[in-house]
C-alpha cells in the first residue's frame, strides 16, 4: 500500500467525548469515525485490523471443528415469544416492524434463532456433537453507549452454539471452545485471563469470561495471588467473616438526626463501621421487593441477589415501593417493617452481617436507629445468604490466600446453557433408544471489535498504538525522509517491492510530508516495524530499522535489509503463538 | 471436510413456495433455510459459496485500488433528511427507533452515509481519486419477497463509492469499476452482459447493469443481433414507426358497448390493432396525473414516463383521480377530458401513436369510442415523447438490425452519480485554485447473494447444481461406495489427505449411506469433480473421476489420481479467468 493513496484522515484534536485511550487513538489515527451514539464506521486501517482478528477467530473456529453459517440480523418476533424473551430482554433490544406490521428485532444474540433453525432437522444423536458459528454485527441499545468500541450499540461478534446429546458431551465441547478462545486471544497478542462468571440472565450452568486486563475495563476481576482461582467479582463468593462475639445487650431506639448514610451514623455515634448493618432494597421484574442487609463497610452484589431470588430485571426499589412496606429510606432494616409473608417480599441477610453482636441498624422511623441489635435475635423471616461483594480485604474463596482485584474488559465468554432453550423451544433429537430428548447446548462469544479496543488499551504509549504484529493494520512501514530525493525514493521503492514479493504486509509512506509528520503518524498508527530511508542510505548504503514495541533501533546495509526485516517480524510473530 | 461431520440437512420434498430452480436447489441441498419472508440463514455449504464470491469481489476491488471500509447498517435519520430521501425512499426502507426515540433506518444503500462520512475530511483535490467499498448486509422491505435469494429483504451486497474532482475523473473511475465487475462475474463463472440502464430514482447520469441471462430473471434485456448494443428494456428507446398515411376522415362518436379493452374493441369493430390508440394513466408522488397514449399493441414504459415528468413514486392512477378530470376508465383519451393547463396534468403521446391516421380511441363516455381519430389534429396540449416499451418487432436503436429480448437477473450495477449527493449534502473539496467544489461521485454495487442464485439459475440439470469450480462449496468429493470395506476406506482417506496437502478444497463422503444416496447428494450439491472409490479400486487399483459439468468419466490408476484431479481442476479453473 502507498500511504499517498490510503484514506486515513488523522486528527490533531481529539473529540472531548473520547474518554479512554483506545477510543482516542482510533479516532486520532483515522481508524474509526462515529455516525451516531455507539455506532461507528471502520475506515481502511480499522477495517484491516478487524479483518485480521476475524481471520484469526475463523481459523481457530474451523480448526476446532465448528462450521461457519450466516444467520439473519433481522429476527422474527415469534421465536422470541416462544422462548419468553421478547418482553424479558428489556430495552436493550432494538425492535422494528415491517410494512405488513409484523414485529422483528435486530439480533442481540441468536439462541432462539439457531435453536429453531436446527430443530426438526438435527434429529438424531448420530448428528451430534455439532457446533455452528457466525461472524456478524450484533445490536444492543445501550442506555449509555461509551468508550468507543468497548460499549457500542452495533458491534462485530463471533457467536457459536454447540449441540450435544448429554452433559458429558457439552463439557467436552466447552473445553474445546475454551481452548480455542485461549488460542484466539493469545494470537491476538492480548494479556488475558479466563475467569469464572455468573450465568445471569442468559441462564445455564458453567461459564467463563475471557478478560483482557486493563485499567479502562468496566469489569472487576478477582484473582488469587497464590492459586489459579480467578472470577468475575459478581461470581466470587467471599468467605463469611468470624467476628468477636460480645454479650448481647438489649436493643434500644435512639435518635440519630440527619444520619441517612452509614458515614454520618459512624461519625455521630463514634462507633466502628464494622458494627453497622446497612440495608439496600431492590425490585425484581416489578413484582418482588428484596431487602438486603450487609455489614456497613460491605457492598451488595446484585447479581448474587438475582441468582438467589430469580427473575430477569433487577432495579433499585423506589421510595414509593418501600413505604408500602413501612420501610423508611435512610433508616431501613427488617425491624418494625410491615412485611408480608409471601413470595412478593424477601429479606436477605449476609452471613457476616448475621455475625455482628450489638450492632446498629435503621428503625424505619426518620431520624432513628436501633443500637445493640443482634440479627439472629432481632431480625425475623429472613434468608441468610452471601450477598456481599468480595473486597481486597477478603481471602481467596478457593485457598484462603490473599487476593487482588483488577479491572478487565470482557472480550469473550463461554457458556454451558444446558437445555434451557431447547426445552423452551421444544427442540429435541432421538437418542440411541429412539427417545426424544432436548439438545444439551452451549454458546460461545468473541467480541471482535471490542478485542480491537482491548488490545489498544493494553498496548500503547504517549505516541500512539503499539500493535501486536498479528493484527497490525500493516506489519511494517517504509519511510523515505524526503520524497524530493530521487535516490531515497528509489531505495524505498525497491525495498517495498522486495518485501511485497515476500508477502510482508508493508506500507510505503510516499507522501510529500516532512519526515517528522511521517514518523509521528507511524508511531500513532502503531506499525510494529519502521524502516527509515535517509541520508545515510545514500552515503553509507544503510537503512534504520526500528521496532515499535521495544524501541530497539538497528542500522543494516540495504542489501541485507529485507532479510533482517523478515527476521524481526518472525520474532514478533512468534510472541503471539 | 468429512461429510459425516458436515451440517447439511438435505430435503426430499421441496417447499411449495420455491418457484425458481435456484431457490429449490438451495433448500433441497441444505444450503439455505428461511427464517421469515425474504430472510434466510446460510448453512455451512451456502456460507462457503457466499464466502468464495465475497473473496473474489474483495480481491478484484483491492486490485482496482478501492479500499475496504465497514459502515454501519443502522443509519441515523438526520442524514436522510438532509438528502431529502427519508420520505422519498418509500416503504421499502425499514425504519426503527432507539430507546431515546431517535429515528434510524436499516441501510438500503449508503450514499448519504458515505458522503457525510468523508465531507470535512476529504478536503483537497490531492486526496482524489478515492474509492471506498464495503461488503455488508443490505435491507429492502420488498412488498413481495420471492424467488429465494433473488428478491430477498436481507441480502449481502458489495457497495463502492468513488470521489473525483471532475467528470473526467469519474469517467475513468467508472471504466475502472466496469472492468473490475467484468472480471468479478467472469471469475464467478457467470454468463452475463453489461447493459445500459436508466438511472431512475437514485439519480445521476450514465449507468450499466450487469445482467446474468436466465429465464427466471425479472428484468428484460434488449440486445442487438448484429452490433454490441445491449440495454435494460426500460432504457431502450425504440425507433418511431412510420405508418401508412391515409386521407383524414372526420372523427365520429360510435357506441362500443362492453369494449373496455383493446382486444374487445378490435373484435367488435373488426379493425387492425395497429389502428387503436390506448390510454394508460399514472399518478406521480400523489400530485401529478399523467395520461399516456400509445398504439394499442404497445405497452407504456413507466420508467420513461417518470424520466420525462420527474418525481419519485409512480403509481397507476385511481378511478377517483381520473374522474376528477372527466376521464372514463376503459374509454379514456385526451378528447372530451377536462384537463387543467398547469403542472399537475400531463398528456404524453408516443410518436408512433401520433403517426396513426383515422385511428380509434376512447371518448371518455362509458361504452363509446371515436373512430377516424387523427392525433395531430384531434389531441390538444400534449407532449410527444417516446414512452412505449421496445418489442422484438422493433429494430436496434443503435444500428437498425433485428434485436432480441431475453430475461436477465441484475447482479451488479455501476452508476455515475455526479454531484447529486455531494450538492444535497454540501460535501465539498478545495480544487487547485482553492475553490470549494462538490465531489463528483459514482456508486457501484454487486449483489453477492443474488450472484449465488444467478449462477445456479444458469448452471443446473435435473439432478442438481453444477457449480463453477471458483465458487463451489468444495471443489471435489471423494466417495467410497462402502464405508464397511476397510480397503476402500483406506484408499479414500489416503487420497483425501493427499489432496488436502495440495490445497484442494475436498470433501470425503465417509457417511455410512448407500452409494446411490451419496452419488445423488454429490450431484445435487454440485461438486465439480467426483471421485469414486469402488470395487475396481481394490481389484484393479483404479479410481473413477467424473466431471460434473461435462459428465466426462475417466478411470485412473490410484497413484496417478491426485495429479490428474489437480489437472482437471486447473482446467476448470481456467474456464473462469
Amino acid at each position: 500500500m502507498l500511504a499517498s493513496k490510503l484514506y486515513c484522515p488523522t486528527l490533531r484534536e481529539i473529540p472531548a467525548e473520547a474518554e479512554v485511550i483506545s477510543h482516542k487513538y482510533m479516532l486520532k489515527a483515522g481508524m474509526i469515525r462515529k455516525n451516531a451514539g455507539g455506532i461507528y464506521t471502520f475506515l481502511p486501517l480499522g477495517r484491516r485490523v478487524v479483518r485480521k482478528i476475524e481471520n484469526i477467530v475463523r481459523q481457530e473456529m474451523d480448526a476446532s471443528g465448528a462450521q461457519e453459517i450466516m444467520m439473519p440480523i433481522v429476527q422474527p418476533a415469534d421465536i422470541w415469544h416462544e422462548s419468553g424473551r421478547w418482553n424479558a430482554y428489556g430495552p436493550e433490544m432494538f425492535k422494528l416492524k415491517d410494512r405488513h406490521n409484523n414485529n422483528y428485532c435486530l439480533g442481540p444474540t441468536h439462541e432462539e434463532l439457531i435453536t429453531t433453525l436446527v430443530r426438526n432437522e438435527l434429529r438424531s444423536y448420530k448428528q451430534m456433537p455439532l457446533t455452528l458459528y457466525q461472524m456478524q454485527n450484533k445490536y444492543r441499545d445501550e442506555i449509555r453507549p461509551r468508550f468507543g468500541l468497548m460499549r457500542s450499540r452495533e458491534f462485530v461478534m463471533k457467536d457459536a452454539y454447540s449441540f450435544d446429546v448429554d452433559e458429558e458431551g457439552l463439557h467436552a465441547n466447552y473445553e474445546n471452545m475454551y481452548n480455542a478462545y485461549t488460542r484466539i486471544f493469545t494470537r491476538c497478542g492480548l494479556n488475558f485471563k479466563p475467569v469464572q462468571a455468573d450465568s445471569g440472565q442468559i441462564g445455564g450452568n458453567r461459564t467463563h469470561e475471557f478478560m483482557a486486563l486493563a485499567a479502562a475495563g468496566e469489569a472487576d476481576v478477582v484473582s488469587c495471588t497464590v492459586c489459579n482461582y480467578a472470577a468475575n467479582i459478581e461470581k466470587a463468593i467471599p468467605k463469611t467473616l468470624e467476628l468477636a462475639h460480645d454479650t448481647e445487650k438489649e436493643a434500644e431506639l435512639i435518635a440519630t438526626p440527619n444520619c441517612a448514610t452509614i458515614e454520618e451514623l459512624v461519625n455521630l455515634l463514634h462507633i466502628s463501621i464494622e458494627k453497622t448493618i446497612k440495608a439496600v432494597a431492590f425490585t425484581i421484574d416489578g413484582k418482588k421487593t428484596v431487602l438486603c442487609m450487609v455489614r456497613g463497610d460491605h457492598e451488595v452484589n446484585d447479581v448474587a441477589v438475582q441468582r438467589i431470588v430469580g427473575g430477569n430485571d433487577i432495579q433499585p426499589a423506589t421510595e414509593e415501593e418501600l413505604k408500602v412496606h413501612g420501610l423508611q429510606p435512610g433508616y431501613m432494616s427488617p425491624i418494625n417493617a410491615d412485611i408480608p409473608e409471601n413470595e412478593t417480599f424477601f429479606i436477605l441477610v449476609d452471613p457476616t452481617a448475621m455475625n455482628i453482636s450489638n450492632g446498629v441498624t435503621g428503625a424505619n422511623k426518620h431520624g432513628y436507629h436501633y443500637i445493640n441489635v443482634n440479627p439472629k435475635r432481632d431480625f425475623k423471616n429472613m434468608t441468610v445468604a452471601t450477598i456481599r461483594l468480595i473486597t481486597e480485604a477478603d481471602v481467596c474463596p478457593a485457598c484462603g490466600a490473599p487476593i487482588e482485584i483488577v479491572h478487565g474488559i470482557e472480550v469473550g465468554q463461554v457458556f454451558e446453557l444446558g437445555t434451557k432453550y431447547s426445552e423452551a423451544l421444544h427442540a429435541t433429537f432421538l437418542d440411541q433408544n429412539g427417545k426424544a430428548k432436548p439438545y444439551v447446548m452451549g454458546c460461545y462469544g468473541v467480541g471482535v471489535t471490542r478485542t480491537m479496543a482491548a488490545v489498544i488499551e493494553q498496548f500503547n504509549d504517549d505516541n500512539g498504538i503499539i500493535w501486536p504484529v498479528s493484527i497490525a493494520p500493516y506489519e511494517a512501514a517504509i519511510i523515505p525522509v524526503s520524497t524530493k530525493d530521487a535516490s531515497m525514493v528509489e531505495i524505498a521503492a525497491t525495498l517495498y517491492h522486495t518485501l511485497c514479493q515476500h508477502h510482508v504486509d508493508v506500507i510505503l509512506d510516499d507522501r510529500n510530508e516532512r519526515a517528522g509528520v511521517k514518523f509521528n503518524d507511524a508511531d500513532l498508527i502503531g506499525y510494529p516495524v519502521r524502516i527509515t530511508i535517509g541520508k545515510k542510505s545514500i552515503a553509507e548504503h544503510t537503512v534504520e530499522i526500528k521496532t515499535r514495541r521495544t524501541g530497539a533501533e538497528e542500522v543494516i546495509r540495504i542489501e541485507n535489509a529485507a532479510a533482517r526485516i523478515q527476521e524481526i517480524l518472525e520474532t514478533l510473530r512468534a510472541e503471539n503463538k
